[in-house]
């Protein structure tokens, strides 16, 4: 399955992107002060899931919150229960969301939910899409960002008039917030801020939080109390989920303030790409921890020139690129705590050479 | 929500059963000799888990073989696949089947099917039973041992009987294993015997092989691919699932071959219950690990009694009694690896002392 470039990159001694390979030693280190006698969670309750639930709700500023295995459980079951409660069996959401592009229509095998997609697939979602969308909806659902168009947002002001048009017309307002914690430094709010707009919210804690798996799910007591039925039904209601709840944990409290330095690597690091002739980023201007990279050149090309500057100059640009539809290709970044351990001379070194090698090829 | 007893139980220097408490060291033991480096599994893919998931496949004599973070997520999947396949959405299982009364009929909910509910409550499903029950049926759950009534099991030539009907009578016979490593010394059969009776399969990791949580299900290569598709809608198909099956991995090899002692422990423990008047087990003869205690007295008054006894022995009998309706009560026993570590000598004390308090109450 590997090709040269995966390789060059897992051999790579810096990396642009992440906070390093996803292995056992992430979870060791969660557990390394957790006392061997800490019993754990027994189907949802004890205090170690508790605790952090209740940790997470009081971040979100919200009355109530639920650990699940995944954020596709824990979507579904936000927008089954919306539908359920108003009667109607119909969401609305970007054409490239996750639950339309990576659940295997999960929202419609198991729930019966019918989707509408809202917006043109290369641009985010807009007032005025959902003010003329003429459809009987029980919920919407924004994500932010946009993580399949580089991450895009809407500006402030267009969530706060969204908001107020749901909660106006009957319409539940729910948060993909998969990378919530990411872009609280450019909208410059709080969580507490940003989800008061929202009905539920959903978060993340293998992105930039970077644990193992999970997701909370966020609310009234009414809704996460009605969660909870459905996440047994779903199968996700696990004798013990610690595994996840004990690192999740860990890395909100170690990464949660580091989202601005994440956000600021981004903004330089897409500066550099966007220097170099035939690569441009989306966004342009970083408004999160990621974005796309995208060069105007054949993927065959690209991987053999990425495989090989990686080796020169040691430092893991991307571990994989995908074609487009126009035969061109990109690849997507997220910045973590391996961004800063660059030294900014190779860096730009890495970039001349990047420039050269797409100018010859 | 501690009570007395549950405090005994849980300070009590010696347990009738169980393999200990479920805390964090459960899986520190399991990780202590995991190399730091060792990557995780992405999405169902990746050695590790492909490994473990082709290791019980093996074991089982199956095809094939998924890792669930679940047996809820993982049977409800078998029995969506088969009806899928016939084109009937109806199954038949034991009114105390787990997707009867422990799932908040996800399998209603989510998957839109129906359940004829095969023989009494309080015995397991017989030959006849089948042949007579007169459905369009797309499959037959069998759970051995049957739980919720002490653990019981039909004789293997039933089995046998019941799997040549099914196959000669399109019906899919699916194996609820939850305790299968628990049975096959009572049956006296390889797993591989056992399953080969059935057209799918699911075991659990967490109940006498004592991991944390996590689920195999097992069939032929179509259906378990067709069960990953499922295992993505129903949001089990978690980026990393280790953190249990590297548990799972360990304590099946610690405990696969220890379950003809825990047979045998629980045949004695048995005996000793049923000596005492007022109290019996079902079964009386143990077939597993497991069986339940019966006792013909109030539940207040057992709970008094075996807090004090634990107290005075140091021997935790059971950390719960429920309540029947007939104001009679009962507990479950399990045997694990801790029953064998109670010197006999205080173990017939115990009972000796058990027949006097409630020979008084």
């Amino acid at each position: 399955m590997s090709n040269p470039l995966t390789e060059a990159f897992k051999n790579s001694k810096f990396q642009l992107t992440g906070h390093g390979p996803r292995n056992v030693q992430i979870l060791k280190k969660a557990f390394a002060d957790i006392p061997d006698d800490q019993v754990s969670d027994m189907y949802g309750n004890g205090e170690g899931i508790e605790a952090f639930e209740n940790k997470i709700a009081a971040y979100l500023g919200k009355d109530s919150a639920v650990f699940f295995p995944s954020g596709t459980m824990a979507q579904q079951i936000a927008l089954r229960i919306w539908c359920d409660q108003k009667g109607v069996h119909k969401v609305a959401y970007h054409p490239l969301s996750h639950l339309e592009i990576h659940e295997e229509d999960g929202l419609k095998e198991l729930h019966n939910i019918e989707t509408f997609l809202l917006a043109d697939k290369d641009r985010v979602i807009e007032f005025e899409d959902v003010k003329e969308m003429d459809q009987d909806i029980s919920c919407l659902l924004l994500e932010l960002p946009q993580r399949e168009i580089g991450g895009q947002l809407p500006s402030y002001e267009t969530l706060e008039r969204i908001s107020e048009y749901c909660r106006g017309n009957g319409i539940k307002l729910h948060l993909d917030g998969a990378r919530l914690f990411e872009i609280l430094p450019f909208y410059q709010k709080t969580a507490v801020e940003v989800c008061a707009l929202f009905d539920s919210v959903y978060v993340s804690f293998y992105k930039g939080i970077g644990g193992i798996a999970g997701a909370i799910l966020a609310g009234d007591k009414e809704f996460t109390d009605t969660s909870k039925i459905w996440k047994r039904r779903h199968g996700g209601d696990l004798i013990s989920l610690y595994p996840y709840i004990i690192p999740a944990d860990y890395y909100f409290e170690k990464r949660r303030d580091k989202m601005e330095q994440y956000l600021e690597g981004a903004k330089e690091l897409a500066a550099f790409f966007n220097s170099v002739p035939s690569i441009s980023t989306t966004p342009i201007h970083p408004v999160s921890n990621m974005f796309h990279v995208h060069i105007e050149k054949r993927k065959e090309d690209i991987e053999a020139i990425l495989a090989q500057l990686i080796k020169e100059t040691g430092i893991g640009v991307t571990s994989y690129v995908k074609e487009t539809e126009e035969k061109t290709c990109y690849f997507e970044v997220s910045i973590g705590d391996h961004y800063e351990n660059i030294p900014k001379a190779q860096l730009k070194e890495l970039f001349e050479r990047l420039e050269i090698e797409i100018g010859i090829n």
